[in-house]
């Protein structure tokens, strides 16, 4: 019999879809199974699509998904919500969408929702990233909703970030001035067949405007697309091919510094469930908490007490 | 020469700004202060104000403070924006907003956007809150922007959450089924005198029957506000102070779930420096990462041996 991992690697769709749910569980396994088919990953290429509630990235990220099986690569796409850290489970919408590729082989789609601290969510896209990537997927899409912290962790396990905007809700500018410009490498103003599409256009330009570039470096390109009907997605997946090619040189420097981000997370992880799991007694972290209630001990003063716990009684390891 | 902890506790209006800036900056003077005023702090009462970019949350919270103004009390304002990680600058917007209240003593205003990983920002709220506590002001009015997990874990610093929707935006309902309903306390539908706000409250409500209420349980409240002019405002804080008299019994326990949220964390990037700036030889992060970059190791075995590192290389603590 074959194990999850090979099963995995062998491209199969159920293996792909319960190794998913183990990593969106936080299931010991997960980690096993990461550890095993890690040797496999970092061939596929990696595009993230985010922007707010509203902007038609599910349509969008369909429409590109066909373009995409359309050239002969295969395609993974994961749907992450993190507004949804209560519901824990995958937003309907999500679930019913895209069943014109359900019949097709080649595309895996799948929505995640999970809880989380430390940077748990980011951390279980991240894994299910490589799951599809080592399952032989081409190209794996992640859209995000949303555009906070959470989305911009995640947008960075990407390889090329995609920013959705709609003209006239105003949100736009928000989200322009916001910062958020700044992990952009394309940005899409869909549903461009709205009043105020050609206004948006140029309130994103000039804002490049004002960032200087340098001879090598990319500038961000503008795109208007009308995903309902599929105007520009065409446009879109060779922008998107055309960035890749451009950032050859620079892509691992990008991957590298999203695997550092990664690692420092997953440490800090690792020495919560050390401290929490294998260090306190049951009740002694509450205790700790209620004194810091009492106005008994700071916070700074409970915490370095934790940590020094969690140093001194490493010896049994 | 006062200290600033005391000039702080004195609600000296620059030392509090002082203050909130060494936050920010992740200045080890900020952790000093914190242990110092700790003592002075739990007594103001804490509204998180949150929802999309566009919903007239800084109008609406202007109004509010006024509002509460009038009712005699002092009050803190933070805004915080964590969907501008990499600007390093509180919002322009925000700075030139609430004018009116400048040449009030008994009103603090203050924008907060802070990089940051490891819930970095919620901790840098729950800091800047504190100092406003210890300075004295009777309420702290949080807002925030978006509705992703780093607003969730800034609106769990708050005594009362509320949630501000727009009729019309189609945001809502994607909103309210991306399950962020379930930390609102209070629901406002601001801009009420565009078309579909009843439909909006409607929707809400219907969400709201789906929930089930023990006896004594909230059962969360749908308000209707104009913010621009106004209309509302005296029944949302009224709303505010009946919750806040209904929750006093649990208000503790809401309290001490936040403290150990923050707890954690902190243990968490108390750990990391610990590992990064005490124990981790320059370079030598770097290094791991290149080799699970060159999938010589993979991230979860990494991780191992760092905290292994960390743990067996603290005997010289």
């Amino acid at each position: 019999m074959m194990s999850l991992a090979e099963r995995v690697l062998a491209g199969d769709s159920r293996a792909i879809a319960r190794a998913i749910s183990l990593i969106e569980n936080e299931d010991p396994q997960a980690a096993a199974l990461v550890r095993t088919i890690f040797g496999k990953t970092g061939r596929a290429y990696v595009i993230g699509v985010t922007g707010q509630p509203g902007a038609g990235k599910s349509t969008l990220v369909d429409r590109m998904t066909a373009e995409i099986r359309g050239r002969g690569h295969s395609v993974g796409v994961l749907t992450v919500d993190p507004s949804s850290p209560f519901s824990g489970g995958a937003v309907l919408g999500d679930r019913l969408r895209m069943q014109g590729h359900a019949a097709d082989e080649g595309v895996f789609i799948r929505s995640m929702a999970t809880r989380g601290h430390l940077g748990g969510l980011a951390r279980a896209t991240g894994d299910a990233a490589l799951v599809l990537d080592a399952a032989g997927k081409d190209i794996i899409v992640i859209e995000t909703v949303g555009v906070g912290q959470d989305e911009v962790d995640i947008i960075k396990t990407a390889d090329v970030s995609i920013l959705t905007l709609v003209p006239g809700t105003g949100d736009d500018v928000q989200a322009l001035k916001a910062g958020i410009m700044e992990i952009a490498d394309i940005f899409v103003v869909n549903k461009a067949d709205r009043e105020g599409a050609d206004r948006l256009v140029s309130s994103i330009e000039s804002n490049l405007t004002l960032q200087t570039y340098g001879p090598d470096q990319w500038r961000p390109l503008i795109l208007k697309t009308i995903a309902t009907n599929g105007t520009g997605v065409t446009e879109l997946v060779d922008a998107i091919w055309k960035f890749r090619s451009h950032s050859e040189a620079t892509q691992s420097a990008r991957r590298q510094e999203r695997s550092a981000f990664r690692l420092r997370e997953l440490v800090a992880k690792r020495f919560m469930d050390h401290l929490e799991l294998g260090v306190l007694r049951p009740g002694e972290l509450e205790a700790m908490v209620e004194r810091v209630a009492a106005r008994e001990i700071d916070p700074y003063t409970a915490a370095d007490e934790l940590l020094a716990l969690g140093l001194t009684r490493a010896e049994g390891l």
